[in-house]
């Protein structure tokens, strides 16, 4: 392929993946919406915390998602109001708090996840399971090299 | 695969192309304020508009982006205000305006537009000829998949 050529196929690509994840994203965040009345913002910070039983201080979660912490703070702070989350004191850390999730929060949490992950085989069945893994394999390939030109 | 694993892998690969179209997304922000002092919205409008050399309406701008009708209005006053952009009235519909892009505004964009598909060539090029020719027929046969399940 002319260096042309590849340019080309590289836009082409991008404007492909721009379009698969933007449209999935948005189907998620409609049934997340309609099925359960939560945000994707939300959803991501429950998931970072179902990941992390001992609890996250708000840096961390923010850290993880690539979210303001302002906003971080409000949604914890929702989820608490909803007895979803509860925030404990860190030890040795007088102003520092970690935020987890509750058994109710859990439970809940759980449940969208399933969700979720059903979600995902109907948006993503349109592919084989050869076309999965290759297509897996040569985004792990990418990533990196996409960080390292951001560095 | 069993029907357990298909799932997971499907999770996988969504993950990963949201990582990966999201740091490319990023670094496209990043690299068109530190270097155009512009915005993604904004270089969106321009492409939008530099692809129908006749005009678009508001309505047809925002349809093509699926960005609200209130932002395009705003990004195109500015343009209009810089020179980049000029409005014109529709034949037989008094209240209709055509957004047009100025002389002026074909450079900048042009300028822009090479540099963009610059960009994109150093943050794909951890793929090779055969990886991206694969993976946008996969995406190309995924996207219908998506609009589908989304109907």
């Amino acid at each position: 392929m002319s260096g042309e050529a590849l340019s080309k196929a590289r836009l082409r690509l991008w404007l492909r993946l721009l379009k698969a994840s933007g449209e999935i994203e948005a189907e998620l965040r409609r049934r997340l919406r309609a099925e359960f009345d939560t945000t994707l913002p939300r959803f991501d910070v429950m998931a970072a915390l179902a990941r992390a039983p001992e609890g996250l201080r708000m840096s961390e979660i923010s850290e993880r998602l690539r979210v303001s912490n302002g906003n971080i703070t409000g949604i914890v702070d929702r989820l608490a109001q909803e007895g979803l989350a509860t925030r404990i004191a860190v030890p040795g850390d007088r102003r520092a708090m970690l935020a987890k999730l509750t058994p109710h929060g859990q439970a809940v949490f759980a449940e969208q996840a399933a969700a979720h992950e059903g979600w995902i085989d109907d948006l993503l069945a349109g592919l084989g399971a050869e076309e999965l893994v290759a297509m897996s394999g040569h985004l792990e390939r990418l990533i990196p090299h996409i960080e390292k030109e951001r560095a």
